[in-house]
């Protein structure tokens, strides 16, 4: 099939480099507004034509945007106005503002709204590499208001990329990803912040980074223009959990002033939790991805 | 020489495989509290033997105390008071209240106050590996209340590990490991617990748990024994860095509440910072590995 990918970054061009690798696209479409990107992911074999967006929408069978969700959220009811057989999807971080767009359109049902739980911190077509959703989890959201053909075109996509499929309601995705994913990059960025602010001098962080430290803070390489409009779109989410963060950073701060050994202890025993769960979710991506 | 390890978890195991097989130690004593773990160490053949932390110091060329740093601080004063020509040293995470305790001693000059700074978020024998030095940066304390030969012993120990020496004031050490390291953990830790908190059902956190949030949560599965002495030998600088890190929060949420895109892209663009500097400590890391 044709596929044209709108926003030609790091998802947008890792999704492209393996759905041509792997036989699901015969030929990609790219639409990109910077000019650099576009040459470098023509360059980079990323895709096969760069084309207007009017032109990728006409030509393509598969449509996806990947583009920051404020740029997704102004184009996704023009996409869907150019559709006719097309299926248009997405792979933004929130997804309550798109599926609200898309509600106007009378073209609704050929738009999937989707979000493949993939990415590394790097930014930009430089950045697209193979194989990167491999057994990550993609969601597929408020997926009964999509026609069954484009969410069978959707699944397929997700399939070829070696991803299971949840399903979600648009509202209760934007607060799970608020309260793990959304939250992992704000606490990752502060605490940069935190760092650069205190150690004017670089050389004491080279001294003291270990890689506990740069493991922590890794996140916090990730580009602005793509997290400000998450952050704006998911804003009351994040409050509730920036809240609930805050308060543990407070009880931290409450027992250590204190000298409450005890307390502490109890708190990262708590903390210790999370290692079971990620277990179990690793056990079960490696069967995914045997399954694949 | 002959080399006693006392504590023989994650640290202490490590540098102690590393110096048998690199032959800077003939023989490894081994000095351990809890039964189980004294027995997977010999199993494991991290320590040729174990024996009574009197035993050790005697028959020892150099002690190296890996402990929590509560008990180093109990211990170390008996320690030096067992030594004649032994020189002692620790990997403790905070170093002022270590060279508080050992001035007391009339064999001050014999200890040298170190702290390398390697690790993973495992702990106990069974965590101790190969090359995890290697590197990495080993911090010196106070080093001019060594005498010129423990200091020569434990130079030549951190050169075996394949570490870069940084000498420092045991206070400064400890302000920067705050504002670097310890704020680390505890902004990890945090992040696990608000992340558990909001999340009761863990199906959730399947879903949502990317990489991202994987790497930053990392440091939250250390071990509270380790951390809690940590957290409270270094109290007042803590409670200053999460302060500072506690108003980046806010700066987050006010931001987020007040659509502020702006102020938002400009705090991240400045956290994104911290890539170069890693970057050019990543650099210093492989020249000095070149040159081990």
């Amino acid at each position: 099939m044709n596929l044209c990918v709108i926003g030609l970054g790091l998802i947008g061009g890792s999704l492209a480099l393996d759905l041509k690798k792997r036989g699901f696209a015969n030929h990609v479409f790219g639409v990109e507004n910077n000019p650099e990107n576009a040459a470098k992911a023509l360059e980079l074999g990323i895709v096969d034509d760069i084309v207007s967006l009017e032109m990728g929408c006409k030509l393509a069978d598969l449509i996806v945007v990947a583009t920051p969700v404020n740029i997704a959220a102004k184009i996704l009811y023009g996409i869907l106005e150019l559709t006719d057989k097309q299926v248009v999807t997405d792979v933004c971080s929130t997804k309550h503002s798109l599926v609200k767009t898309a509600a106007f359109s009378l073209k609704r049902k050929n738009y999937v709204a989707a979000h493949p739980m993939a990415g590394t911190e790097h930014s930009g077509p430089e950045a697209a590499i193979y194989d990167l959703f491999d057994g990550k989890a993609a969601i597929i959201c408020d997926g009964e208001q999509s026609s069954p053909e484009a969410l069978a075109t959707v699944k397929k996509m997700f399939e070829m990329l070696h991803m299971p499929i949840t399903h979600m309601e648009a509202k209760s995705h934007d607060l799970h990803a608020a309260y793990v994913s959304h939250i992992s990059h704000i606490s990752s960025f502060a605490l940069a912040l935190t760092v650069l602010e205190k150690e004017k001098d670089e050389k004491s962080i080279f001294n003291m980074a270990s890689g506990g430290f740069e493991s922590t803070v890794r996140l916090a390489k990730s580009a602005a223009s793509m997290w400000a409009p998450i952050f704006n779109q998911n804003k009351s989410n994040l409050i509730e959990v920036i809240d609930t963060y805050i308060d543990n950073m407070l009880d931290f701060r409450k027992y250590i002033s204190e000298n409450n050994t005890e307390a502490l202890s109890q708190m990262m025993e708590e903390a210790n939790k999370i290692t079971e769960v990620l277990n179990q979710k690793k056990k079960a991506q490696t069967e995914s991805l045997k399954l694949a």
